[in-house]
C-alpha cells in the first residue's frame, strides 16, 4: 500500500515533465457492431483534458458482421474491417494492435459498444464460452503484469475473466443475467450505478456500466469521467 | 434590438419549462467522407449539459464516397448511404431530413467533417460553384426565417451563402482560399482562432473553425462549447 502511494506519487511527478500515454483499444465505430462512439469520445476527451495523451489502437481482423445503425439489421453480404473502421474513431489516427508495445503506456482503457464483445471477444455470441482475441488478450494481460492499470467501459468488462483470470471484479452495471454469465467465467461482479466506478484495488483494474444503464451522453460521461481520472491516477 | 432581447427573455424563461430541441444535421460518420464524431459528439454534449435536448438528423442519400480511414484513399465500388451512417454517430436515434418540421425545432447546428462539403453539399468538388442538397436548403432556410439560430461548425460554413444568401457572415478559420471562396460566392468571411465563434448578429447565424484549426479535441471543444452556447441562447 505504501509502495502504490509512493509509486503514484513518483508517477505524479513524472507526469508534469511527460506526459503519460493511455493505450485505447477500439473495437470498430458504431454501437451495435462496433465501439460505442460516445464512450469512445468521452474517454479520449477526458484523458486530454487531463494533461495525459492516448494513442488508439485496434485489431486488424474481420468485424464478426455489419449492423445497419438505422433499422438495426444485419446488412447481409457486407464485411467491414475493425482497425479501418476504428479509424474513422481516431481521425486516422491509430495504429495496428498487433505492432503495439505495452511498454509505449502507462495505462490501457478498452470502451463498450457490442463490438467489445462481437469482435475483441465473442461474448455476444458465446456467453460463458467466450474467447478473447489473442492480440487483445496478450496486450491487456502485458499491461497488467507490468502493474499497470486497466478500465473496461460498458460490456467490454465481460473480458475481465478472460484476461485476468479467476476471482478478478468488474462491473456491467445491473443486469443480473450478464453478472451471472460473468461469475460463471471465474469472475466476481459487483452492481454498480451508471454515475460510478468499481475498482479491483489488487488487480487495478476499474470498470464502469456507462451505456449498459445510461440513458444520455452526460449519463455516461459521469461514469467514464472517474474511470479516466482513477486509471491516470494509477498510470 | 430590443424586441431581441425581450425575446430571448421569454425563451429563457420557456426554457425552464420545456426544454428546446436543437435539431443537428449530419452527413455520415467519419471526418473524411461523413459528419466530424468529435464535432459531433461535443456538439450533442454541450447541448444536453445545458439543458436542452436534440434531434440528429440527416439526408437520405448516397455518399460522395467511402474513405477508408486507416490510409486516406477512396475505396473503390463501395457506396454507403449517408442517414444510415449517421445513424451510427446518433446511437440509431435518427429521422430522415425530409421528414423533419422546422416548427418542431429551435435551432438547428450542422457539424463540420467532410460530409459537409461532399453530401450536404458538393464544395469540396465544385467550390465557388459549389450546390447544396436541396433537403438541406430547405430546412435550412424555414428555420432562418422563423428567426431560429444556426450554427455552422468547421467547414460547414461554406453553405453560408447558399442558404442564407449574399453578404451572411461566417468563418472557417483562417484559411485564404476557402475563405476567397467563399467570398467569391457572395458570403463574408471573417478570420476566427479556434477558441472563438463568429456571430451574424442580423441573421442569426453562428460559426466557429473547429477542426479547420484545432489540433486536438479539447481545441475543438473551445469553439464548439461557445458555439452551442450562443446557439441555445438565442433558441
Amino acid at each position: 500500500m505504501l509502495f502504490s502511494n509512493d509509486r503514484q506519487k513518483i508517477t505524479n511527478k513524472h507526469r508534469e515533465v511527460i506526459h503519460e500515454k493511455i493505450a485505447v483499444i477500439l473495437s470498430g465505430c458504431g454501437v451495435f457492431d462496433g465501439s460505442e462512439i460516445y464512450e469512445s469520445v468521452l474517454t479520449l476527451l477526458r484523458i486530454e483534458q487531463q494533461g495525459s495523451e492516448y494513442q488508439c489502437m485496434a485489431p486488424d481482423i474481420e468485424q464478426l458482421h455489419v449492423i445497419n445503425h438505422l433499422n438495426g439489421e444485419v446488412v447481409e453480404g457486407e464485411s467491414r474491417n475493425v482497425l479501418v473502421e476504428a479509424a474513422r474513431l481516431a481521425r486516422g489516427d491509430i495504429i495496428n494492435l498487433a505492432e503495439a508495445n505495452s511498454d509505449d503506456y502507462a495505462g490501457l482503457i478498452i470502451p463498450g459498444g457490442f463490438g467489445a464483445a462481437k469482435n475483441l471477444s465473442d461474448f455476444a455470441v458465446n456467453g460463458a464460452q467466450s474467447t478473447i482475441n489473442n492480440q487483445v488478450k496478450l496486450f491487456a494481460q502485458a499491461m497488467h503484469h507490468a502493474g499497470k492499470p486497466v478500465g473496461l467501459i460498458c460490456i467490454a468488462p465481460t473480458m475481465t475473466p478472460l484476461i485476468f483470470g479467476e476471482g478478478a471484479t468488474c462491473t456491467i452495471g445491473t443486469d443480473t443475467d450478464i453478472a451471472g454469465t460473468i461469475e460463471t467465467m471465474g469472475g466476481s461482479h459487483q452492481s454498480c450505478p451508471v454515475s460510478e466506478i468499481v475498482i479491483d484495488q489488487e488487480r487495478n483494474i476499474i470498470s464502469t456500466p456507462a451505456y449498459m444503464l445510461a440513458g444520455s451522453i452526460s449519463e455516461a460521461a459521469s461514469g467514464i469521467n472517474k474511470l479516466v481520472d482513477e486509471v491516470l491516477q494509477r498510470a
